[in-house]
């Protein structure tokens, strides 16, 4: 399966690649219609664990445009899964054969990389679980660009629900890593988890700074900012006086539903009262008078209607360059449109759990879920201390102990002896007990 | 969004341009083949909440002879719409970008009269809850009309449960319309209901006359027949001798299925037992001879299938023509072909409610149903005294006492201040508590 | 409806046929995007009362691949079957100008006839219960023909399940139709129902022998062999030797997973929980070096992921082969491709069942739940003995006294009477209770 290219992450294609797609898009944008020979005679189908329809239809949508033909599933829980096939089973059938490409909405974190690994045909993951969506986030990040005309040092607001949106995490790596700086206005009790806060850092290099969001109206009401501004803080945008930082212009607003589905125990949800409804009057501050306002869609209540004809309303507008930025990514991947900007080169190693428990800590990671013909691995993002993620869902591996598979020896995850281990050695535990019920030996005792 | 047209109701088409589509569809009929250029690289999307295989069939293949694509969402009701989204910013997303046409079927009445609204692209109404679904209006038209060569004048049966069927009023107010005469057979205890007598009365001129159908055979048992003719009762095509009006010749024979599942508390369930089963022996009296039999389909046991090879036969043929019928309409929406017939200019005027309840009485209508971005709205059908339904589900406003918006005063229904307020400041109340409940004031005490 | 060809059960064609539909798939299967001019304009319908995807995306990318549209039901049970509509009214509607050809899947066995009878477009039988999927078996059938380049004589290892396993069945009897030789190696406990056996015997001369199979290793172990072959017993191509019949080269094994899901009361389950899982080691025996490893997929856990890379894992490219075996049959059914061999003539002739009960014992017989326009039929296979089938679901019919419906006499099944009953006045019954509640007399009594 070498040659063939997925979109199972945003990371798998390079910022030059991104901005190539980008502007393939805002060809095709001119005249949907125009270009119905571009993937003529080329099938893609839509498998869908989960009922999508607005992002389904945009694929199909895209795929029609380019002239090709589209074979669905809308509803893949209730046949062939029930059945009990496998996901890579089903991958590899489909890619055989029936279509070119397929595009997968699963419910299982990981989902599109185990499907990725086992096709013969490009897959592009449309929702894996609370994962990732890529072509979310490209839609996005097209449309601060084509009105922005730039994504390098420009001012982005998170506000709402930060702690449970897919959408936002991902939108707000994808803006760190074109060194975009960030706002996050949280709704009290939703504040952007920590470990995104440290992903941003770690990988991105986003520093968090406390700053004064006051102009920014009935928005600053909500919560005392953080503001992250990647790798160089000299270029900081924000006005730093006696005061010290404050936000003065804001190039756009991304806001977001309460996604009260994803919402877990201890969350506080009466406090959902008070979410904020940005309209007119919550656009109306100064810092905000050139802010585009985003929202994934469907929105309930946190976007007025009264604001859809204001110019800087722009989720329809999202919506709509799926399709041109969908049409982008369907006629790459199937071959049928060359990027000539350079790949993206330094994606992590994945390395396979060869001994031990699975490691990963997610329970409806696709490694748990699939029962059938996957095998775990994780990636390695440092060595001192030992940090790990789960190879498919990308979530931090809880270490307290690594073994080695040839020794059968474990040590605590601090020690000098883990640091020697081989990393396709590597053996992961949360405590001892786990590590001896698995036959290793703890050494030094 | 002005220059759009949509089909939300039948009242959206002069008689003329009706006589246009439909010899455009029988163009279309001659070789369903060969008009594959029509509509190539447009795009429908059936936006479905409630499943009807039939219909959405018969659009699709329609859309697929012409040449189009299509984007299918069969279950809305299990996607986008279990997420809280409102109809309205469904169909914008799906018209901006993703479809050139929206065929809507909904649960709601009213539903394809907001989506029109709030669409950018042309919208068909494919059944909205009980109140329109004006393409198969247009087909059981179409089908008279090809088999009889003109529409005025002629005489059809109506016959079973008159109560409730949604297709059978539709298609009365469209015979009335086009100048047929109606002859109404009901099974005992479903006849017309008043409303849709007095609109057949009040806006097509239908005069009812109790008529003798005893020389109808099995039929005629059923009921005693009431025969309603639109404007010129000098065209009386029933024979007329000393014992007054008799059914001589039928053109037609409409017939439908107990709409049990629209059934209400009151209705007598167990006169179903007798409901009449048309067959060969139902269809010998003479009057019936060139009769065409034609039912909405699905049937249960109203027509016998040994009837199904008689060449008055006609509801096969009635599906059948869906397609080419369908076609017409969705190229001349997608500005795929013109009508050259004038359109339909005294459509009623949509006035907003300004102040007080929705006053519309339909639980099921859209106007209640959709919790976000609909405002409640109407029309006046007359002034004194003074009428009005609702501009969404078509339902008459139950009206005891009218306020105006400006004043704050109300007054009852019938007083000569409530014959001065402008259409614009009108609001209804049921009874004085609502009234005063919003704030509304009564005068002369 | 003369004319038109469906694709009912793979007795609808000839041997002659079938190869030459295998000559034609090989040639689609070169490059399968190089055909979409032969059924442009033309539209298939897929009408699934059960969901099926893998079935209906390879028939529905064989249609797009043809240039050919698509429209779909995926969920016929929740929509038209819920309203009461009769299967045949369906199908005649959706025959009737929506599509050119109708792929059925339905849970009832025998709907595909039915469905046929009432169609004025071909019907192809995607699977009715349990009963038959020729698709599905000419699939198997053309790889085995790929890969050994011819069907008479191979020897074929049925292993697994072989009681409830319909895709077994079914390619049991083709195969021995083909000339091929059956090797029966089921799980204990679900053994070949003898029904299948005595078919086999009758139709196809297929004798059993008792074989040792004991060079086939691990799957040895499972259960005695049973010899199945055709016609001509002096191809035998096992090893004969002073102990007997000795298994030595096998072609094919043809593995299933246990149709948990049709296991009936009596069944033993926890017999399950030594079922065969077919791997390198299991395929490591000599007379299994050139034998192809099949199934009809998903699979569960009877054959080893590790397996996949193996040359003579088949069940991957038996779903491949799926789509120019059907790119074949649709060509040819749409009349878009003209077979020059002999059609099949000696099929079974269909009588009408005029008198009597339906004798079909099977309760899912689309004779049983259809409950409109379906009247019971019957094919005699034997006089003397007399025996007959249900002509829908091909069930043997339960007769212990026949009736004539012309005398209303009626005698027991062997007696001289009864042998002499013309074919279409013949009546069954299971009993005499039967009979006389029927109004029918004994006779010399």
């Amino acid at each position: 399966m070498t040659g063939i290219r997925h979109l199972v992450s945003i990371d798998d294609l390079s910022l030059a690649e991104v901005m190539e797609l980008f502007q393939r898009a805002r060809e095709f944008g001119k005249d949907l219609r125009a270009w119905s020979h571009l993937c003529r005679g080329m099938i893609s189908a839509s498998l869908f664990y989960e009922p999508s329809t607005r992002t389904r239809l945009s694929f199909e949508s895209a795929m029609l445009r380019l002239g090709g033909g589209v074979i669905t599933a809308a509803e893949m829980k209730t046949s062939s899964a029930a059945k009990g096939e496998s996901l890579a089973d089903t991958v590899r059938v489909v890619g055989e054969g029936y279509a070119d490409l397929i595009v997968l909405r699963h419910t299982s974190e990981g989902a599109a990389r185990l499907a990725a690994e086992n096709s013969s045909v490009p897959v592009i993951n449309a929702g894996d679980g609370s994962h990732e969506h890529p072509t979310q986030t490209l839609c996005d990040l097209y449309t601060v660009w084509i009105e922005k005309e730039r994504l390098e040092g420009i001012d982005v607001v998170l506000a709402g629900d930060l702690k449970h949106s897919r959408t936002i995490h991902s939108f707000a790596y994808a803006l760190a890593r074109f060194g975009a700086n960030l706002i996050c206005i949280p709704h009290q009790g939703f504040e952007m988890p920590n470990y995104v806060l440290a992903r941003l850092k770690e990988e991105y290099g986003a520093q968090p700074l406390r700053v004064d969001a006051s102009r920014l109206g009935e928005m600053a009401a909500e919560s005392d900012a953080v503001y992250l501004t990647p790798q160089k803080p000299h270029q900081l945008s924000l006005f730093t006086d006696a005061r010290g930082l404050r936000v003065d212009r804001v190039d756009a607003v991304y806001m977001t539903r309460p996604q009260t589905e994803r919402h877990e125990v201890g969350d506080d949800k009466d406090s959902l009262e008070g979410y904020l409804t940005l309209g007119q009057e919550g656009m109306a501050s100064e810092p905000l008078r050139n802010a585009l306002l985003m929202h994934p869609l469907p929105r309930r209540d946190e976007i007025s209607q009264e604001f859809d004809k204001d110019p800087r309303a722009m989720y329809f507008k999202q919506a709509a360059r799926g399709v041109p930025v969908r049409m982008a990514i369907l006629s790459v991947l199937m071959g049928r449109l060359e990027l000539k900007a350079r790949a993206n080169e330094n994606k992590k190693r994945l390395v396979e759990v060869v001994a031990g428990p699975n490691p990963c800590p997610n329970p409806t990671c696709i490694s748990h879920t699939e029962l059938r013909h996957v095998k775990a691995n994780f990636t390695i993002s440092s060595r001192s201390p030992l940090r790990a993620a789960c190879g498919y869902c990308c979530r931090e591996l809880p270490i307290a102990f690594v073994g080695c598979s040839t020794t059968r020896n474990f040590h605590s995850r601090d020690s000098a002896a883990a640091k020697q281990i081989r990393p396709d050695h590597l053996v992961f535990f949360r405590d001892e007990q786990e590590a001896e019920s698995s036959g290793f030996v703890a050494t030094g005792r």
